[in-house]
This record gives structure tokens, C-alpha cells and sequence, in this order.
């Protein structure tokens, strides 16, 4: 059977070592009682497929097994992922040339077996998100709506509440999915969350924030509890500090937004988005050239 | 084919008119691309299933449309709900004389079809909630660990960030699982939520608190973004007011509860559980008549 381009590829990895095989999308495949659907109780990661590969793939495995540990879930292990992760590509990469999307699954499984479920897919990538690596984006940003506190307030050292997960990429994802389509509602593209005590600028609904700045400087929001670790970020700024650029975690305020010389949300799939509206306000534009060499720095990073 | 009486019982709900069917729970339903699979992208609803029928149906019935109104999804309708309830509970009457557990469960649904789906499920209650009615629990009280902010601090009228979509029940439970693990973890049946700035009472990870004071008074926190307003007790309250309790939501802080009468968390399959300890301290043990005395109030509030 030929499959049209756009067929999406299932497999199903069983978890403690069992079999791979692959599921037919036209079916069902999850169960009731698995608490991905009956509480978000599971994570997840997504990649970029790129010419024959899941790009930046021991990142992803590294937030997919963090995740995992934060959650309690037993480890999901390399090898199984490794390997399903490449049949699917194969998969994929023999029906198409374009980029698509991969994602991981992992969940804690169903009540009534208490063993964790576990699947990949592999499918194309939304047109407009492939449109908006060209054209950019409009973004609103917004206070993210709630602050997370230590256990102790009067010692900041202390982790947040362990229940709150932090850190962990979960299924859990409601909040953000109702910021985009708040977002998207009031004509936007997306949302970068500001801390609701200081103003400091957090991450994207989906995504990390980077900035370029003269003198070929990368900057990105410091890491803390309140941003998800980017691994596309991650990839990028290793890339970069080996060819030249000089790159750094900082404190970002909304002025070093509207003064960067162009601003990007970086993700897996949508790999880098120039920023071209802010709050409504026209952000410089850089040169084709400036541009190019942005857009060439993050396909590399991301190429390795 | 005589069924066990712990087989559960699934009926699909299309939306929008469209069939009440049958579903067989020894077969997958859920799509890989379902919005409540990859997100938490959906709302639910749990209720008793006592003699015969679903309790409470019409407070359960107003906070699910309510919470899919907050998601932005379309109204789920009341009469399928009603017709696929009793359709189902007539079904276990006729397996089993037992409590049992209804669920209601409605996403955003396949990404590839943007419809909703929904579906509910009848099925046997865990042996564990049905013996803590009587023995009662141990419950440790922590700080939530977030604190949420209004759009304007200044002005505490404003509602918090939407895309927090307070007073929704969503599927984006992970939270609420991990902080019923940890509380396990160290030895305790559950956790009660306190105001990380305040210190005052919230909720249970998945229940109301209500505090029995002397005098006929019932009292439970004052409602508000950081409480999801509870059916049971809601229940519980409308019918006690009419049978001589004296009824009042009220800002409640700890010693509130080490001095209170008995001390109660409320949820509708649990119906209620007296709390035993809290932070490993013994609460005051009431007679046998007070407490069988609340118990019956409980269950006729819910026999309504």
C-alpha cells in the first residue's frame, strides 16, 4: 500500500524491555483507564525529524527520563526509544522528504494493570507552523497568572513543593493550550509569560525565548522553576559558543526585548520564529543577511 | 453473558445529537491524537452511583458544562448525558447492589477531527475508599506551593489569568496525583492544600474540607480561585440548612481544625471521611452517636 505523505506512523513500545511494533492510526490504541486520559498523568517529549533523523536526540532523552523520575514513572530506558525512534524515521523518511514531528509518549498506564503505557508517533508538521519559520509571529505577552513558592519562603535555596513537579514536561498541559487559544482569540500568534512579581520575562506557552544582540551576543531568560529548560535552546547555544558567538543566561526585562536586535521562540518543531510584533509594536527587523545567518545558526545547531 | 460485578461499564457519548452506544472495555477507545491523551485537554465529572441512580446529577450536570464553558469547548448538552447516565446505572443495578463510580468524561478531541469526544464510565468503587468511610484517614496539611495572581494586584476584584481556567475541572490532574503520592509516601492517606501566604485552610487534593463545630454548625472555606467549589458539599450544606444545622463558608486556619468537633473531607464517591489525624496529631474522637449522626447526613443530602 502506498501511503500519502501525510500518514501518520505509530509505534507502540511496550515498556520493560517487551516488543515494538507498529499500531495502525485509523485505530484506537489507548485504553479508558490509562491516566494520560483520565488525569495527564504521563510526559512527553517532541522532536524534529530532519533528513533521516530525530534531531537532538540526547537532549530530549535526557528532559524525557528527568521527566519521568520527576513524576515517579519507572525509567523509561534508551534503547527501545532509540530504537523505535529510528524505524519510525525510516518509516517516515522513505514516504517523504519534508521535516516532520515526533513525539514521545509515556504514561503512567492503566489503573486496572498499573503498568506504564508508552508509544511514538511520527507525523507532518502543521503548514502554518512551517509558514511561520518564514514569515514570524505576533506575540502578546501576559503575566503568567500565579507565582510558585518555596517551602519555606524565608529560604529561596528550597526547591518548590515536590507535587507541583517542576521540571517535568507532563501531559498535564490545559494552562498552556488555553494561553494559545486566549492568545490566538485576541490575534496573536502566542504568549511569552512575565513573572506576575518582578516582570521578568519566563518562556514562551511552548517555547524559550531567545534574544541576538549586537556583537554577535545570544541571551536567553535565566533558567529557574518557572521555565521548562529548552532543549532546542540548549542545542543552539552549545552550537554557537563553538563558532564564535558569545552566549549567556540573564535576567530579561521587556527593554531588552524591544532593544534586541531581532527576538526568537525557539522550539523542537518550529526550530526558531522571529518575533516581528510585541504587545502590538513592531519589532526591528533585521537584515536578509542578519537573518539568514540567525536561521543557518539553528539549522546547524539542530543538524549535528 | 453474566457479567462480574466489577466489569465496568462504558458508554460512548457522541456530541452534538449524535449516538449513545455501548463501548466494550476489554477493547481500546481512545485515539493517539485525542486532545485528553496529548494535553489534559478536556473536563470530567465523578459521581456516586447509589441505589439505583447518579446523586447529585444536577450540581455535577452545572459544573461540567461550566468547566467546558471556562475550556472554550461547546456545550455538552444535558439530555445524552441523562439518557447515557441512566442507561448505565440501570445497567450496574441490575449486576450489583453496590455504591459505584460514574465518570464524565468530554476533550477537545481528535486533533485531525477537531470534534469532541466524550464518553462515561460505570464502574466498581476501590475497596480502600469504601473501608476509609468508616476507619477514617490520616492527612498531612502543606502549603500548595503556588500562589495565584489576579491580572492587576492592585486590584484583587480582577480574576485570575484566564488560561489558568480557575473553576474548571480539567483532565490536567498530574498535580493533584503527585501531591496524593507524596502525602502517601510519608504515611498519610491525603493532603489538605493551605495558602502559602496565609496559611489559611483550601481543599483537599480531591475533596472539599467541612469542619462540624458544637452548636449544629457546619462550616467549610470560604470559596474562591484557589477552591473549586465542591457538589458534595454543596449537596450537604442545602440539605443540613433545611433540617436545623447552621451552614457557613468561612475563612478557616488551622487551630480551626484541631478544635473543631470533627473534622471532614467530602467528595462524591467518598461521600464523606472523617480526618483522624492531621500532621500526626489525634483529632478529638466524637461519640458514635454524633458521628453516625453526620453520616446520616451525608448520605440523605446525597439521597436527594
Amino acid at each position: 500500500m502506498v501511503m500519502k505523505s501525510s500518514a501518520p506512523i505509530i509505534y507502540v513500545v511496550e515498556p520493560f524491555g517487551g516488543s515494538i511494533r507498529r499500531h495502525n492510526p485509523t485505530l484506537p490504541m489507548v485504553y479508558w483507564d490509562d491516566a494520560a486520559v483520565t488525569r495527564g498523568d504521563g510526559v512527553f517529549e517532541t522532536l524534529l525529524v530532519r533528513q533521516g533523523r530525530a534531531a537532538n536526540f540526547e537532549r530530549h532523552m535526557d528532559r524525557f527520563r528527568s521527566s519521568a523520575e520527576l513524576m515517579d514513572l519507572p525509567d523509561p530506558g534508551v534503547a527501545q526509544w532509540a530504537e523505535a525512534t529510528e524505524a519510525a524515521v525510516a518509516e517516515w523518511t522513505a514516504q517523504s522528504d519534508e521535516d516532520a514531528r515526533c513525539v514521545w509518549t509515556y504514561t503512567r498506564g492503566r489503573e486496572s494493570t498499573g503498568i506504564p503505557s508508552a508509544w511514538l508517533t511520527v507525523r507532518s508538521i502543521d503548514e502554518q507552523v512551517v509558514a511561520q519559520r518564514s514569515t514570524g509571529i505576533k506575540v502578546m505577552t501576559a503575566h503568567r497568572g500565579y507565582s510558585l513558592h518555596t517551602e519555606d519562603s524565608a529560604d529561596s535555596a528550597e526547591p518548590p513543593a515536590p507535587w507541583l513537579i517542576v521540571g517535568a514536561k507532563t501531559l498535564s498541559y490545559a494552562a498552556n493550550m488555553a494561553a494559545l487559544r486566549y492568545a490566538r482569540a485576541q490575534g496573536f500568534d502566542d504568549v511569552i509569560y512575565l513573572d506576575p512579581d518582578t516582570g521578568k520575562v519566563l518562556e514562551g506557552a511552548t517555547s524559550t525565548v531567545v534574544t541576538v544582540r549586537k556583537g554577535g551576543k545570544l541571551r536567553t531568560p535565566t533558567p529557574g522553576p518557572d521555565i521548562l529548560p529548552g532543549t532546542t535552546q540548549a542545542a543552539l547555544f552549545d552550537y554557537a559558543e563553538r563558532h564564535g558567538w558569545r552566549c549567556k543566561t540573564k535576567d530579561i526585562t521587556m527593554d531588552r526585548l524591544y532593544d534586541a536586535e531581532s527576538v526568537w521562540l525557539v522550539s523542537s518543531v518550529r526550530v526558531a520564529t522571529r518575533i516581528t510584533h510585541l504587545d502590538g509594536v513592531k519589532l526591528p527587523v533585521p537584515s536578509h543577511k542578519e537573518e539568514a545567518e540567525i536561521r543557518e545558526l539553528m539549522d546547524k545547531a539542530l543538524g549535528r
